[in-house]
């Protein structure tokens, strides 16, 4: 029943069901044919699946482990600790055993670690009926048969020939008309983030991986790029956010990992903004003599974060998609120099707009009230231009250092352009109020 | 000679070219062969795209046009003025007229303008040997061989075939035989961005799109579902750090329209802020007898919307993958209002602390300084809870009524928070100080 049942069932439909009955996952996955139990095991996240993992038996795990592509299996145990990867790895056939360890043996977040060694490999010299034979004798065991890849008698990748081009010719064209002798690869040092644009920009549902000799070593496929282009995604909004990236489904997380994971930046930012403090503390002088200041401090301080908040996100999309370079920065530097000043003077004509308003309506402002509006007009002018300057080149800064740009979060950049607004505030005041108010 | 240069180029590298010599982009398309012009204008951005438009002669854009995949002719004539997409339009055949028109009547942003109308479609009663005659002769026109699509005489979809599971049985086994009835289609009307996931958990290189009656209009492939999720990548990425979506490379915008797209938020949320300014005005008067006060308003507040930006981006995130939805709101809410008050704990600590080692050091808080540390305390305590549970609650709130997650950009949840925030510290400073400092 149970089995009739799962059936007729889409993988991710089964998917939806694991989450809504966690507790069954185990009893699913063994129900499933094995062929499409590996394939509802891929899609699930880690912790869900290190469940199912632990409550199988023994042969059906084994099984499991053995049907798992090359590359979900080096996904699953690079998750695992290293005591449970060896109790899964004595699963598997030795020449499994060695290409699951050398798969491993890639930097994480390396193409080498998307890859899956079960390609298709064609001879220059082949005709097109002998690819066919070939096909149906070894395309069973190939992660996808839509790409066949030329390589010569040292491995050496030639070209890629879409399977498309095979079908439309007769049998006895031979594999060397059709190369073109184009070739995109990539190599398997790549970080992975890079191979998304490589697919996006060439359309190709598979792409090989070389070493740096142009040895072939296997094939990326393009859904697990959109795997990649979606935790790419994830980690930026958490980190643009201001969380550590919670590398888990939110809602499968408990409470106490997820206030770990936000508590880190939190603390950092509050000891950053202590700052704020200390430069408040320092003027407390002018504070005393004109009280005024300190009802604007809030919404000046405020338009430097927006402004600076706007300028590192439109970088740090741009730099994940590989429109802006580090040698960009200068561009980029005068860009954001010029859009900041064009942003303050209009915040700046708002601000003083403002004060002029409360003076006509209230006079409540004093016999100054045209200089303290100056202030306040000036001090957007100046603050907003430092935090489009400040947002932007932070990305550049961090990326320079070898830090993922999407750490300059925006919480991150609201931090330092508060704590160098205020000086900017204080400063403005300070001298266009000295003889005055103070 | 460029002719030869250009035919060594990857279709990326040709890209990359026109981005370094934007002046020559339409010779390199004329010179390119018409089926790699193609390929090389589908990746442009629409600028470009449209400025090569205008420059190339008559029989060559006409040639461009008729040659473009139907899916990339869509989403170019849907940049387009209503003038232009005319005159695109005559320059094809009738049949591909209609086509053209049809695509552009579904919604924007819906699976409808993702689809072509060329695939192949094969018959229950058909064998393996037919089939691949068949591709023989059609394939050609065809967007993808990868899949191919059952329909029974009315043109209503049975199921989709891989084409690996063809090409490796014996050529007299039956279409019928291959069939497993399971089936996953996309509806034409349905949004773009749904379709990403429908492809990332049933990978798929093709999905079929049919209308509600299950009849096939067409298919949506993958790389282009790549490029969906960039989109939605960016349009999210820039509205969360309270920019307008962009709608164009960062790099090729205009200084003004940058600032244009920049400005209307900016403008929105310092008008939002200016309630700061009347909220501490309204308190004046505890800020005249307590100027201390003052001193803390900028590390208070920002801890509230610090906390606001990290629930809202991982609500954002979530929703984005399809993990949470609207009806989860209230597991949401009781998971944030927990987190917030264990991070509401540790930052009120902190807070305290911080004036404690000032009482210790400096001595300079006054006989009060212990009520003046509760209140700054306590503050932080309600304005970190504050700021989670109304951080996750705006994406539920904007998705509740149609508008977009996103929208609740980290300046604008910061902003929101900020005013709130306020409220609360005068009010806790209130309670607690009433009868000693004012
Ligand atoms: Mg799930
Ligand atoms: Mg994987
Ligand atoms: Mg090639
Ligand atoms: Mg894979
Ligand atoms: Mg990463
Ligand atoms: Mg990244
Ligand atoms: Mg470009
Ligand atoms: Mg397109
Ligand atoms: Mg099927
Ligand atoms: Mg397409
Ligand atoms: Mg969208
Ligand atoms: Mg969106
Ligand atoms: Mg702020």
């Amino acid at each position: 029943k149970l089995n009739e049942y799962l059936d007729n069932l889409n993988i991710s439909e089964v998917e939806g069901l694991i989450d809504e009955l966690p507790e069954y996952a185990d009893t699913f996955i063994s129900t499933l044919s094995i062929n499409r139990a590996v394939n509802v095991f891929r899609i699930l996240d880690f912790p869900t699946q290190e469940r199912i993992v632990k409550k199988l038996s023994g042969p059906k795990l084994a099984e499991l482990i053995n049907e798992l592509p090359p590359d979900d299996r080096t996904s699953f145990f690079s998750e695992l600790h290293g005591d449970a990867v060896k109790k899964m790895i004595i699963l598997l056939p030795p020449a499994d055993r060695k290409e699951a360890l050398s798969l491993l043996g890639y930097p994480e977040e390396s193409v080498g670690r998307l890859m899956t060694p079960d390609y298709i490999t064609v001879k220059e010299h082949w005709s097109v009926g002998r690819v066919l034979e070939h096909i149906r004798k070894y395309g069973k065991n190939s992660e996808t048969i839509d790409v066949l890849y030329v390589i010569d008698s040292n491995g050496i990748l030639l070209d890629d020939i879409r399977i498309r081009e095979i079908l439309l010719v007769k049998p006895d064209v031979l594999i060397r008309d059709l190369m073109d002798s184009r070739l995109i690869s990539l190599k398997a040092n790549d970080p992975q983030e890079d191979a998304i644009n490589v697919f996006r920009m060439n359309n190709r549902v598979a792409l090989p991986v070389t070493d740096d000799q142009q040895i072939m070593l296997g094939i990326v496929t393009v859904d697990d790029i959109l795997w990649v282009a979606n935790e790419e995604y994830t980690e930026d909004m958490q980190r643009i956010g201001g969380t550590e990236a919670l590398d888990e489904p939110y809602m499968d997380m408990s409470i106490i990992n997820l206030v770990r994971k936000r508590a880190g930046w939190l603390v950092l930012l509050f000891l950053g903004q202590l700052f704020t403090a200390s430069v408040m503390g320092h003027f407390e002088a002018q504070l005393a003599g004109a009280l005024i200041l300190a009802i604007f401090i809030p919404l000046i301080m405020s338009s430097g974060g927006n402004s600076g908040s706007q300028a590192s996100t439109l970088i740090i999309q741009a730099m994940a998609l590989g429109e802006v370079s580090l040698g960009d920065w200068w561009r980029v530097m005068k860009r954001e120099i010029l859009s900041g000043l064009l942003l303050g003077i209009i915040l700046g004509v708002l601000g003083y707009l403002r004060l002029y308003v409360q003076h006509v309506a209230f006079g409540d402002l004093g016999e100054h009230w045209n200089l303290i509006a100056l202030v306040v007009g000036l001090s957007l002018l100046g603050i907003v231009t430092w935090g489009s300057l400040m947002g932007s080149m932070l990305p550049f800064i961090l990326r320079r250092f070898g830090a993922d740009p999407a750490t300059s979060s925006t919480p991150f950049v609201a931090t330092l352009v508060d704590v160098t607004g205020l000086i900017i505030y204080f400063s403005v005041a300070t001298y266009i109020l000295n003889g005055t108010l103070f």
